[in-house]
């Protein structure tokens, strides 16, 4: 009977159960089975994106969807709204940039608990900030407002996206040993592993308002920084044949590059050093490295895989459109998973 | 300083400021005036209608999204979900539908406060009988447990529809004075009037365990009906020349009939005597039939807008997808607005 053990936080201690929530998905996803006829489209599989795809016509249509989750609940602790409007852009079209589609259109869901203007025009503003770096329109939306549903604001969108002509679904399946793998910094910590980070700042004097060692603004502002829209980097690269793999690094982290092909490792040998931002999380809430690698980026918000012939070429396209941060991360080899020699991780996939 | 007045209820009174909440989203949508360059598609213009298009290449493709609302806390409160499962789908294809367009694909969202497997298995089979319905796939989705923003469940959806080669949006514009005005019926209250109708019902003895009169089963039962899905009936009728508007009776109800045309009057001379379940929840909370029109389907789901003598041959392609119940509500005429001389009332769009 000795004291207890020191606390540590993961998602599960925090109320998102991740194999709860995996096994209450594949009950959703088993119990739909019907498939429709071919005057309706056609489907197409694709394992392991968070991007669906459908072909009408001549054209592969690619359709994401997702919500800000509890960053809307840091917005509402610091009553800013545009961040999380250009959030709603940004992680619903790096879905579609992760497979290689351009966004052509995005719709807006805001269910709310009172019909505030100031908070629908702040979030008006951010979806125009988030569509303007990703070209895109807003074509519609719906606003529901459900007082006895919501303690706040629950914000999500789906994005409509194509591949311009000659350009195929980039889906991972050409990735093979020897093939480098690229990766493009994040902004923060984007709106994933809010719930735990927001856990972390409530324990600490101030709040939201405290601010850590080494930052020039509350650790609040610091969360509510906007994710960063790949759009451009992946139009400028996407036509390019060495290019093989593309991941968007949001919930699950960096373990997700391990949907993108079973029969490789992806071996992350030049990892950097986690930015400011993730290491305090991690001191402060005592969380174990392995549960910070699958909760957040990180430090590195997407990634691509090319031939390593192609990293030059690829290193002076994405230059040319703005992304002059590209920095290496490790390469393909036999086996199989996500390995970080640095930090001493290896993630085995989803089973 | 005579007694209270009675108190009626009306959507502002339960919350829900339609005021404020057409405010709101003007702030949200004036508030995005980017509008990307061709390369990325061209989204189209479309007035009055909940669709959005989009021309990519040879495609014109229609984005729709909208979620179940509060309809979600009466699931919850029956604790039956497979209902709410097939209402989002059928809100979102017959969005679709009232444009002409074709469902394709369909992504949906769940966000919830605890990843409940029975739940999430419940939802899915409710969307399995909504895309057999509607003929269109389910190609992903997004489940979001966020346990401290909601209580409960929201349900949401997006759908992606396109127009059959040779068929064009219909929108409205072709309606002219003497076109007939053709209704299919509802199933019950849908997915609108939830919040009003669920103050209603708590008023009762046994809440949702009552039973009104001349009811085989329980009001919760009887509310929780899902929505009826018009897509067979748009794709029997949609490419014949006679049709030249069509409209989802949802949220606004028949008012919403003023947004296919501000130069026109629609009068619904013929409007059938409301079905019981709308009758009891306007007397049980003394509701003004003025609100209930504006609030409720009122037993008209959706409304097809024809030549006149196109009336008999779409009323055959109807019978032949099985839709025996459809009935003339009346003609367009001179003027502007929405009348019902039945109830005398009067709706003048939404200015």
């Amino acid at each position: 009977v000795g004291r207890p053990r020191r606390r540590r936080l993961s998602y599960a201690g925090v109320g998102v159960d991740r194999t709860a929530i995996a096994a209450g998905v594949r009950e959703l996803v088993s119990a739909v089975r019907y498939r429709p006829p071919a005057l309706s489209g056609r489907p197409l599989s694709l394992p392991g994106h968070y991007a669906g795809l459908v072909r009408i016509g001549a054209e592969t249509l690619a359709l994401t969807t997702d919500t800000i989750g509890t960053k809307g609940l840091l917005a509402r602790e610091l009553d800013r709204w545009e961040e999380v409007g250009e959030d709603v852009v940004a992680i619903n079209v790096n879905d579609l940039a992760a497979v290689g589609a351009r966004p052509s259109a995005l719709v807006d869901s805001v269910s709310l608990d009172r019909p505030s203007p100031a908070v629908l025009s702040a979030i008006g503003r951010g979806i125009d900030r988030g569509i303007r770096k990703a070209r895109c329109a807003l074509v519609g939306g719906e606003t529901a407002v459900v007082p006895e549903l919501l303690n706040g604001v629950d914000l999500g969108a789906t994005a409509l996206g194509f591949f311009p002509r000659g350009r195929r679904p980039i889906t991972g399946s050409r990735i093979r040993m020897g093939d480098r793998i690229l990766g493009l910094p994040s902004s923060g910590v984007h709106a994933n592993g809010l719930t735990l980070a927001r856990r972390v700042c409530a324990g600490q004097p101030g709040g939201f308002g405290f601010r850590r060692r080494g930052a020039s603004r509350s650790i609040g502002s610091e969360l509510l920084t906007p994710t960063r829209c790949y759009v451009p980097a992946v139009e400028a690269i996407a036509d390019h044949p060495g290019v093989t793999g593309l991941a968007h690094i949001s919930g699950g982290g960096v373990r997700n590059l391990s949907r993108l092909s079973s029969k490789v490792s992806f071996n992350l040998t030049d990892w950097p050093a986690p930015p400011g931002i993730f290491r305090f999380i991690g001191a402060a809430g005592k969380i174990e490295p392995q549960e910070m690698f699958q909760t957040f980026n990180m430090g590195i918000g997407f990634v691509i895989i090319c031939r390593s012939r192609s990293v030059g070429e690829l290193r002076r396209r994405l230059g040319r459109v703005g992304f002059r941060d590209m920095i290496e991360l490790g390469s393909i080899g036999a086996g199989s998973g996500v390995h970080l020699p640095g930090p001493g991780l290896t993630y085995e996939g989803y089973g």
